[in-house]
């Protein structure tokens, strides 16, 4: 899944504040028996389930401490065995990943549940009460609720306000609790699994997923599944359970302008020797109009419109007025088109500009280079190589000779407009179908589960490689996101709501019981 | 004179290269019989013109050394007062500036030498061979003569080519030595100053003049002169004697343009939230064709067109190709006109941008701003405060609201383009007109003296308050720098070229000898 997942996610989040986007829900869906007999196994059974969260959360789960990391693999395959699971650890020279597998006889459609184990590192000096390994209980937001309460015992109360706090409470080890915690539900209804399942709990995500996607490559047949569900990130601010189909893909580029070969007087040399940094914002103004549209030829030549049920779901979002007043945006670029909207797109971002100095260090120069980093995101059916040889040719077709690594003299004389460009490998998007039968059936079971209507999100903003999950796996690819937007992901105070771990596992037995 | 004098020159030069643009000189021009008797006077006394400035050169002149500063004021108060000179220092809370006046009987006109006696700090450890206020004689320049000879004895030979390492040989020492020993050779001749003379040489220029304008302005009368001549900086590179009209003013801005209240994810918000590096780009690229030429409404219109004689002069000075090619530069701006017309318009040069972070720190971030560093050159007759009103005027028709200061949460919702500038107060260029009688006569003092054909440059490009001069002073300005261009002013080894000395002192006799 990547590194970036949970980021993308909790800077959606984060930026656009918990509570902030209230959403009138339009259905409501009465749960089934199942839904009714998992709820009451969860309602029975809430000290024993955050008890086990709390013994995972004990184990410190820093990706580059080799020796705790493995003890949270071993942890989780002990508790997966205990659930009748088949384990294996794949190995991948760092943490390993922890692998299972629950098999339904006769059946041939498998579910694949990835999660991660591993967590940010912490700064424990900012934790408030507790060290972030030595997870506490509050009757709710430390704000709120600073007095650390004792754990209740077998068969106690727990409001599910109250809340753990604790690193990774949220990310990402509720969701492999509640997961596991889904089949002990159905197994006490004396229901099982609908489908095979697979699990891949992975154990560096935060450091990058260096490993996934050669694992996915080498253990592309142990893997194998119809359908993954990444269980990560928080839920859609707005409350309501969640399910987003698709993630961007990136490829970022490095773009340099070249000036004279020193930096020279403006005053002797101003307007007579070119200014690297004029030349640049010329470049960047021609890649866009006035409202951000992307101008270079072709930029959006790949793009697979949306199909009416994805349209359908846009307006189903809530709108962004109030998180574009709080962003301190005046006008949105788009024509007045939502931000779930405009993400359906390919986009150029200029994320940073340098050229000599700005503020008190100015000195009256003509600079020598002027430098842009940009990064263009990728939606599905856009390649990541085709942008760059877009972004190439436009550069080009404006008469700019371009090279690939820093010239030399007789290249910079040569050319009277230069520059180099950089790009990274970068990798696609992936985004699922709405009206894919899979799809349906989640929405489907995450509505009954819950009696909520699903928010359903065409394609998250930000890029993690998803891609991988149809490449590597031939796996149709959909998140399910169950933990509270107020998690504090990454920071220090990571806090969990005990109604998400909860309804987690509403959710994710749904999943494992929908129809083939 | 203002700090930035011999930057502006040094630059110039340093930039160019030594022995970069060979000149065909066109006409030669016989010393007048007076320029012999001074010629003569200077063969026969180069041992004790040398003393006179190892002495000087020997006293530490840092500005902010206070007591040593104030031992060079006292010791050219007395070379001064040995040439009959009435001497006076203006005190200014600083270093002193050193006045002196010296009226010839029922004359009305009068010249104002302006020099400067403090130097740039020292780094005694990069200086080879000696420390920096231990002047010391070499046969040619350090790289060619690195040994030190002995200073010769009153009456010993000199030759042209020899040089004197120490701070300040050329920067502005020398000059004060040649003033002062014209006044020698005109009396061994026999001959006194046609002009009333006046001098100024100020302590403090290399920390900016910080005095300069206040003096100015409260002894207006004392220092009124007919004709200011500056004895600053290195003569042009292709080595003829050099006669400067003029130098650009200049007005420094800052352009911020703001996006979202705080960085944003580019994933979620890339091409909805409105990017100010785009938007900047968008903005400055409007300011400026593709040839370099300013698009911002009446950004020339306040130019005073060159006269016939002003490109009479520019046509004689060397081309700019050599320059060009050393410089890296594949094309210049302009059509193919010279660096020294372009200099004579006024200028926008973006002298820095920043937003965010490029390169390894790069994030994949929509900027909270981006800013851009901009100076403006000024040319004859338009004014730093008229050029910011219409930048300011060219930001608002492009629809952006300008604050001058950092815009509040609300301001910031309230204007879909927002932009903040803040501008210094600048001051205006000065250019003599090449055709006032003044001008020629120094013109053809200075080719009578030397025989050779002056270089005639209408103005610099670069920036001194120059303009103090008329403002102030109501005295016509022209710079007349007479050191060797490869003197390494600013630098360790500076050094100054003897030939370079004995020929200013027949400059400026010629100049003390011009017809009223």
């Amino acid at each position: 899944m990547g590194a970036v997942f949970r980021t993308v996610l909790a800077l959606t989040v984060m930026s656009a504040g918990a509570a902030l986007l209230p959403v009138e829900l339009t259905a409501q869906a009465a749960p089934t028996r199942e839904g009714e007999e998992v709820a009451a196994y969860v309602g029975s059974h809430r000290a024993q389930i955050v008890r086990e969260l709390v013994t995972l959360l004990s184990v410190p789960n820093i990706a580059s401490d080799s020796i705790n990391i493995r003890k949270n693999a071993e942890l989780i395959r002990v508790m997966m065995e205990r659930r009748g699971i088949r384990t294996r650890l794949l190995e991948t020279g760092g943490p390993p990943m922890v692998f299972g597998e629950l098999d339904v006889p006769g059946v041939s459609r498998t579910i694949l549940f990835y999660c991660h184990y591993d967590g940010q590192p912490v700064d424990a000096s900012r934790w408030i009460g507790h060290a972030p390994f030595e997870p506490v209980l509050r009757a709710g937001r430390l704000e709120d609720a600073p007095q650390i309460l004792e754990m209740p015992a077998e068969g106690g109360a727990l409001d599910p306000e109250w809340r753990i706090y604790g690193r990774s409470a949220s990310d990402d080890k509720a969701p492999i609790v509640a997961i596991l915690t889904a089949l002990d539900a159905l197994a006490a209804a004396d229901l099982r699994p609908i489908w095979n399942l697979k699990f891949l709990f992975e154990g560096d995500e935060e450091v990058g997923s260096p490993h996934l996607g050669a694992v996915m490559r080498e253990h592309r047949g142990l893997l194998a599944a119809d359908l993954a569900v990444i269980a990560d990130g928080p839920a859609h601010p707005a409350g309501g359970p969640t399910v987003v189909l698709g993630v961007r893909g990136i490829v970022t580029v490095e773009l340099t302008v070249f000036g004279p070969a020193m930096p020279l007087h403006s005053g002797h040399y101003g307007n007579w020797a070119p200014n690297p940094a004029e030349r640049l914002a010329e470049l960047l103004a021609s890649m866009q109009d006035d409202d951000g549209r992307v101008t270079i030829e072709g930029w959006y030549d790949d793009v697979t419109p949306l199909g009416e049920a994805e349209r359908a779901a846009l307006e189903r979002l809530p709108d962004d007025e109030d998180e574009r007043r709080l962003l301190g945006i005046s006008e949105s670029e788009g024509g007045g088109r939502s931000r779930w909207e405009m993400v359906t797109l390919p986009s150029l971002n200029v994320r940073g500009l340098r050229s000599a100095w700005v503020g008190p260090e100015a000195r009256t120069i003509v600079p020598e280079r002027a430098v842009a980093s940009l990064d263009f995101r990728l939606v599905r059916d856009v390649k990541p190589q085709d942008q760059v040889a877009r972004f190439l040719r436009h550069l080009e077709r404006r008469g700019y000779h371009v090279v690939g690594e820093e010239p030399d003299p007789a290249i910079r004389l040569a050319y009277p407009r230069l520059a180099m460009v950089s790009a990274t490998r970068g990798y696609p998007a992936v985004r699922t179908p709405i009206d894919d039968p899979d799809v349906g059936r989640m929405i489907e079971a995450v509505r009954r589960a819950t009696g909520e209507e699903p928010i359903v999100i065409p394609t998250l903003g930000g890029s993690v490689p998803g891609y991988l999950f149809p490449e590597a796996l031939s796996a149709v690819f959909v998140s399910l996101p169950t933990v509270n937007p107020d998690n504090n992901q990454h920071s220090p105070n990571e806090n969990l709501r005990l109604g998400n771990l909860f309804d987690g596992v509403a959710i994710y037995a749904a999943v494992m019981r929908m129809p083939l």
